[in-house]
């Protein structure tokens, strides 16, 4: 915990003795039975991820199931703070809490006031997520009198929102939510601006329904990127209009997205102040496109990297570029760049004698392409972000905007921010959700500053993100590969390095993650056991949520 | 296909002949690609479960997104219909194609006219679920115009719009909603009346929502029972005002369901057609009643079965059955009786002296106990069902009312009926969802009915239940072990037994289940790959949801 003002720690010190004296843990179970939940370490304080600074007490204060939202923001309205208020509604209380309440004066809390210096709503990378919550409490104690987050961005009082939200919880014996261990004083902004998790909907395609699902549970964690690998290999799910024959490329004519859709997507994201930044992964990765346009391969029977010597093929990236722009409002926009083998087009004829003329090499090839590529994106007023074998290859003539992508392993961001580039991490050793034996503690332990003393180069890394690559990942396993690990890499996104540092992983973290996971499976998110060997396995037996 | 009059049948005949030259299939790709899908079908029809009796043409009609319900019912509203009708909107259409919608005159069908014979809304074991389902067209093939769900009852009309929503495809060449191979008659009915699922709330708690959702599902596959398996040894969740220790014995103090918590989840599966049948596991399986009275033990060290011996014991019993009687208004309840082991009671200083007072042994104390219970749910005007066990052991002092419901093996419901009794089958063999190398193929040829071929006998079957026991089943993995398998026994349930046992499995049955499978996907339901080898596991690599 880290504090502020000695008198109120000395005010904290005294409650929480008494607290110890007089208290009984938040939950728990008298009589130790084989299988049951130990008792929650009453002195943890259950949020995730920790905000950046917080004090309380060890008041329990009721909540009212109708608790009204008093919004104070420049214009009186904000359909995204209000619509957030009835979501989180929904989430604490039950149907019949709301229908068996008593007169709002019979509750410690029956209003939540939110006040916003901005109600603009654009969502832009950086945009000011912070946010200050106070909860008050009666008998001379109190902060403020009810509850308040104060924040300057709509988007901010949707993270304090969210904060609010964990702080309430159900008490079984007198049927009523009741904030613990108030009152509670709350400053928290994230400690990165990206915090990204990546799904992709080439290898398996995903319902708009489970996009929006992923997209929840995201919000629950204070993640605030959505990278959607559209399109690659396998199959190329999205319509783009000015090339109809593209979506031929989908497994079938039910697992496609129109622009609608997406346009779906995007509009439910932003609303829980997340970025969907999209992928159009060239010049590999990209053999599905041919289904509807053959030209694109080199030959129908070498079908990737799409044919660089074609003009044919910068076109139709231009088409989809321009189409995709007219959906994705984020900056940020990925043109991939991975795994490029140039094989196709040395031992193609027509491209062979293509290099030969621009007197090129295959790898030559690969730059122009990308650089190509990326004046596309440019162009069309986007910042490119590209896989970092860009960045390994050809680094002197990479677009200097460019923001270096890592999965290969450690030491890359160094590189790049040494460089002058911007950076965001995701070695594939900590960070890629489908490599299902790397553990909770390795997601939550990844430090993207690692490397990295000068400040101003820190301020190049731009964040991380997790990778939930799909080829065993469907709408049935999806949610439980991706959390709780997930969860893990965005506490150390967001928390202070001290809190995410501090190195009590089984002591103040594990009990925290466990309940953060019974925390989602109470909203109907399918996180798995935290502790299991592999990701997505099975409880191992009976037994509570809070220890599984 | 199932057809009455032949000069329709010719029609078909002949739309059929005429859509096999002009009509591409319903998806699917041009060019095989690796991984991709094949195309669907066309001569199939992707209904789930498959209807009793069905004819069709082969007109594609448009539906209107903001369609509008005509409810003709007694008193001229039934909530239950009109909120069925709006969810099943909002699963047929998405946000964009309800705000893009052109005025009414330009779709085929913009009205659902369901007509009810009857506003009651009593839910007994029995009710009639039947229902016709017409979808007309223009240019003279019209059965009637528009489309009309007429039922008895209003569950028969809940059925009927499950029906209608599974014939609304997204056409995303046009992006509209559509119903193909209209016109559409079709007359339905269940085979069985009781079609069940266990869940297990005691192995590992399940919040609400999961419930919820899991019924969500119980109602795409008119599957009709949920078997509440609340109670077991590991933990005790519910409340029971009676005796309010007795939730002590729960996981944690989050993993509790108040009494209003059972009463919302009975109400929210009345809404779909679906009877909660809860369960009292006595005398076995009863471990965690003991935290909050540890005098239900025989000792603290003996501690199953219950105390057959104390009166205190029975007073719990009929405590929670009355407090249970509240909640739960299906006629059937059940009292487990499975897997006693008597040992405690043999070993038990007092127990044993209390076995010789009575001139009992063990096994008469069994059937003692469970007659006993018997009577007080008797009492309450429950119809009793017991694990077939208590049949094995004392058939011939069993309450002739008794449901004998099978599980250890095959055989048990032919000797049950021969003496009369009711049955239902759940052999695990072949309807345990946790036995997870039991593959959809033995799930759907497991026939209620083998081995009884008197009628009369034949009618004390009432159906089946396939179970979803919870040792290693939680919020993150139980749909998908659920799901698709509890899909296939639906079908044998509800469907007739021509339809079921006309061993096509691979070329008609398989590729409708894989059509369902993806549609519980598209509704947001974590459904898993159909042909695993294992249930439960991800995706093999790749590919379409269609054919994995």
């Amino acid at each position: 915990m880290i504090t502020k003002s000695p008198h109120f720690l000395l005010l904290l010190l005294l409650l929480s003795l008494a607290a110890s004296l007089l208290c009984s843990p938040s939950y728990g179970r008298s009589t130790p039975r084989p299988h049951r939940s130990s008792s929650a370490d009453a002195s943890l304080v259950y949020l995730w991820p920790l905000p950046k600074l917080f004090r309380h007490g060890d008041l329990a204060l009721s909540v009212d199931p109708e608790i009204s939202l008093d919004l104070q923001v420049p214009g009186g309205e904000s359909a995204t703070v209000s619509e957030a208020f009835e979501r989180y509604k929904d989430l604490v209380f039950t149907q019949w809490e709301r229908s068996a309440r008593r007169s709002s004066d019979e509750y410690d809390i029956a209003k939540l006031t939110v006040v916003v210096a901005s109600a603009d709503d654009t969502l832009q990378l950086g945009v000011d997520e912070s946010y200050t919550l106070y909860v008050g409490g009666g008998e001379g104690l109190s902060v403020v009198n009810g509850a308040t987050v104060e924040a300057n961005t709509i988007y901010g009082a949707v993270r304090g929102i969210e904060t609010f939200s964990q702080l309430c919880i159900p008490n079984f014996e007198n049927k009523s939510v009741e904030i613990r261990k108030a009152p509670w004083y709350i400053e928290d902004e994230p400690r990165f601006n990206f915090r990204g998790l990546l799904i992709d909907t080439s290898r398996h395609y995903l319902p708009v329904n489970v996009i929006k699902q992923v997209i929840d549970a995201m919000s629950y964690a204070k993640l605030n990127v959505l990278h959607w690998h559209i399109i690659d290999e396998e199959s190329f799910p999205l319509e783009v209009p000015s090339y109809p024959k593209l979506w031929e490329g989908s497994y079938s004519k039910l697992e496609r997205y129109t622009i609608e859709d997406a346009y779906e997507v995007v509009e439910y994201a932003k609303k829980r102040g997340i970025h969907i930044m999209a992928e159009t992964d060239v010049p590999g990765h990209a053999e599905s496109w041919g289904t509807g346009y053959p030209d694109l391969w080199p030959s129908d029977n070498c079908t990737e990297p799409l044919d660089v010597s074609k003009n044919f093929t910068f076109e139709v990236i231009s088409g989809i570029l321009s189409d995709m722009r007219k959906i994705f409002p984020f900056e940020l926009f990925h043109l991939g760049g991975d795994e490029v083998n140039t094989d196709c087009w040395s031992t193609t004829p027509h491209v062979k004698q293509w290099l030969e003329e621009q007197n090129m090499t295959a790898n030559g090839a690969y730059q122009y392409f990308v650089l190509r590529a990326q004046k596309i994106a440019a162009s069309l007023g986007w910042t490119p972000v590209n896989w970092e074998e860009t960045f390994n290859t050809f680094k002197e003539n990479l677009n200097p905007q460019t923001v270096v992508h890592n999965w290969l392993g450690p030491g890359v961001c160094p590189k790049a921010v040494a460089k002058g580039f911007r950076c965001i991490v995701s070695n594939q050793g900590v960070w890629y959700l489908d490599h299902l034996d790397i553990p909770w503690e390795d997601f939550y332990n990844s430090e993207p500053l690692e490397g990295i003393n000068n400040t101003t180069q820190q301020k190049l890394v731009l964040g991380g993100e997790v990778c939930m690559w799909g080829e065993t990942a469907d709408t049935s396993d999806v949610q439980q590969t991706i959390w709780p690990r997930a969860a893990a890499a965005a506490e150390r996104l967001w928390s202070p390095l001290e809190t995410t540092s501090a190195g009590k992983l089984n002591t103040t973290v594990l009990p925290r993650l466990h309940y953060f996971r019974c925390l989602l499976n109470h909203r109907g998110i399918a996180a798995a056991p935290v502790t299991n060997r592999y990701a997505r396995q099975p409880p191992y037996g009976p037994g509570s949520c809070f220890v599984q």
